[in-house]
């Protein structure tokens, strides 16, 4: 991530050159380096392709040498890009550090590591992950606050969504144990955990069809657990629905308290619900 | 579309029939008119019925004759109607580029084409898109609001449902390589490009079953993915949801009332809740 | 439905017998009409379970007899009932021609029936509709309420769900040709109806996997359709949530416009939006 | 649960070690009694995967002895724990009684029932409800409040909910006779109660494939029942969704405004947003 104007001038003087490599890498509000954000999007685009190819055995077959070259050809890029980063950045170890920086670094050690493990490049694909950079390219701040909602609506129902994984775990675990009982080998039932694999394909209503009952027991159960799914996917859905209304009510006001600088008011409130001041018109 | 009454007036003067011909088939206010296109939807209807009909391997053996020649009647019909939309329209090139007009126009290309090409007249299935016209024939300003109030939520929600898909991508990216790497060929994991596709099955809830995990770990990676298809098939949901209620109450948020200046009345209001004056008419 | 006390006082005398059983029968509010209702939704749940046991071959073989019996025993029970229905109803004509009346008729007919068309007795399950009578047992007017709050909220969407069933009717048929002409025979797409049929499975999220895709573009486009489906079974949920949202803010309420009798206000009024008559105290 | 202090200070003295050892295992107030109930959550952890892993046929065959031994080692312990807690317990009767007491109680019972009845050890996953218990170590009053929201949610919906079981059961019933008729034996529809099983899979979108329809008039039968069921599942995420929303909107509806009366304030408000008095505390 860029460094804010403001630390960048109270910092003694560097090469002029990585100045300008660091605008270029870094930054997003010049043209150029947008233009660099888009052309590594692209490369990064046609690098986690290569990887998918090469996965497909007949394609590996007849073009083994071209999508070898492709993918080293990439990893050299995405090296050169990364220590070019290491190099103009104010401070390389917090970007080093940083998430997208540790992402950059996945993004080329499994190529290395195949060299020594055999059957490894697969985990090439790790650079999907820099796909994530898409928002930096896009219009930034919109995608990041709109994130942010998604993210909010999601922390504040995390107790909620504790009390429902705990229940959901209790539930797959018991059912599990008694369609073992009640089913046992013949239908594919044949251990508690391959059972409560099947309670989880169930409840999260996928079903497969790999495991599936055949006992008339065993189908009553089964039934239960299904319309137990049913309305259980519908929590939820409802609490993120809930927060999404509350978390979406509170991000369209763009009112800001006089007094206290809280920016989170009901559309109806004509006083500030954390000082008292008095709030300007909507 | 029919070109609104204002225009017509400006307009120099055609022949009299065009002028006849062009309300009864772009009109939807005249008796004559909602007949045409009472009779078209019929028309459009049977039309992609005989389509669907001739793809049955016993029906096209057995009713060949029947079904070519109706299709070809219908083809006929539809072109003979296009020619005459194009004949009567005050501004033929705007409706031949209109959404509609180019439906109507690929309506009757597949058969043509299929003379050329064997094997395509399957593609005359696009005249389904022409039932749309259903929005015309219904009460046509009420459904058109409906959909603007569906289409504007999804709009309003297009930052969210953006970063919702990238984060999708990017997970279904990673978990398909990890279940190739994982499971192999025995399980029909036979490359990433397949592995992801089973990644999106799993992960909508539609579980076909015909590609499935059999080794412990995948089934536990399978269960982590489930479990959070859960949780992430709530996201969106909630987003329109919450976007439907907002937009919903978007809707009816356009009458002030006079006395007091509230703004949040019931779409059947007539006085206003806060202090009983009389609203205007919405 | 029992006749409305007033209506009763203003019609000749009866035999006293009919009026009694007329409270029997129809009553909910004496202790004896609803004891004959919860034996009748006894013996109703009991005739349904018969027939389904019947349908168990196993079952049928060893215990034709007993079976064959009990199903008579009900439909004797049944029609004795029904009639007696049509004596003591004060209007039998009205009830022979309401909702209940037409089921209960339903109730008996198969069975009779099958006496001519052999293999129809199944059709006796059509009593379960007899189950709604439940909501008769249980508190009436309360779950009547729930049930019209559903019904409404329903209602309202209608609009939105007609635009939505016919955009999703229109995806199955186009990507229903599309794959018939992708996919072919040998994936089990041997028809364009049994392509839209597999839309439907896939759009749905049930997924039995009978029929799915193999090629890879089919694939391709199966997994479109799939996140597609995704998005779009958000969209009845959120219509639905928005529409119970507000449905259920007006019906929390309990306060009765004196001067209109309108009885949905929102939490906040002060004045019916109706008429503008003040309201009372929450 | 704790017996409150005020009660405590009116019983009899008790020997010191009890209240020790009450403080410790009933306690979550103290470092001990925090680290007890922390230590204890393991355990339970850890002979729940014992029974897990006893159920794999190949870890049972070659770790016999040691699981065994786990889980003779866990059931002593758990026994020992369940004896502690009624000596400890001011009022032992009430304790056994309680909800948790009864699960402490089942968690041991199975293991020694096996020693009579062969077979019956896979019960002892029961012990899993012990998990629930870590809601005590999770700062316990924070998620049973949450716990509290979502029950009350639901419990308020429940009128909704039994509207909406009647009417899926009763589609099930039949829908299933009528598949039952329809499709017949050979595409595993071999009874009704099965074609209710399919019928319920289908609804729920589970969708195994195993029971899958093979004939036109079922497979239209399945579409329609599908897009029902699609519709269908809207309708308890709906209602889930209102309550939450209005429960959320609930929880912080009790205090009223001394300026204003105004009683909608945010769980985080100290001064009413309509007129700018302080508030009373929560």
């Amino acid at each position: 991530m860029p460094v804010p104007v403001s630390e960048r001038r109270t910092e003694v003087a560097r090469a002029p050159w990585r100045d300008a490599l660091e605008v270029i890498i870094f930054g997003v509000d010049t043209r150029a380096g947008r233009m660099f954000d888009l052309v590594l999007l692209v490369m990064i685009l046609a690098s986690v392709t290569v990887v998918l190819l090469e996965s497909v055995p007949s394609l590996r077959r007849e073009h083994a040498m071209l999508l070898r070259s492709a993918e080293w050809g990439f990893t050299a890029l995405f090296t050169v890009e990364y220590v070019l980063r290491l190099v103009s950045a104010r401070r390389p170890v917090r970007y080093a550090l940083s998430f997208l920086g540790l992402i950059d670094l996945l993004a080329v050690i499994p190529a290395y590591v195949s060299l020594l493990v055999a059957g490894t490049q697969s985990l090439a694909v790790i650079r999907a992950l820099r796909l994530l950079r898409v928002f930096r390219v896009l219009k930034l701040t919109h995608y990041v606050g709109e994130a942010r909602v998604l993210l909010r609506a999601l922390r504040a129902s995390r107790p909620k969504i504790t009390v429902f994984l705990v229940t959901v775990i209790t539930i797959v675990v018991i059912i599990g144990a008694l369609m073992y009982l009640v089913e046992g080998d013949a239908s594919g039932f044949t251990s508690i955990p391959v059972s409560m694999y099947w309670a989880i394909v169930t409840l999260t209503t996928v079903g497969y069809g790999d495991i599936a009952p055949r006992t008339v027991l065993g189908r009553m159960l089964a039934s239960v657990l299904m319309i137990l799914g049913y309305g259980i996917i519908a929590v939820p859905t409802g609490i993120v629905s809930a927060e999404l209304v509350r978390a979406g009510a509170g991000s369209v006001l763009h009112r800001v308290c006089p007094g206290c600088h809280a920016d989170t008011h009901d559309g109806d409130a004509r006083y500030c619900k954390g000082c008292g001041t008095a709030l300007p018109d909507a």
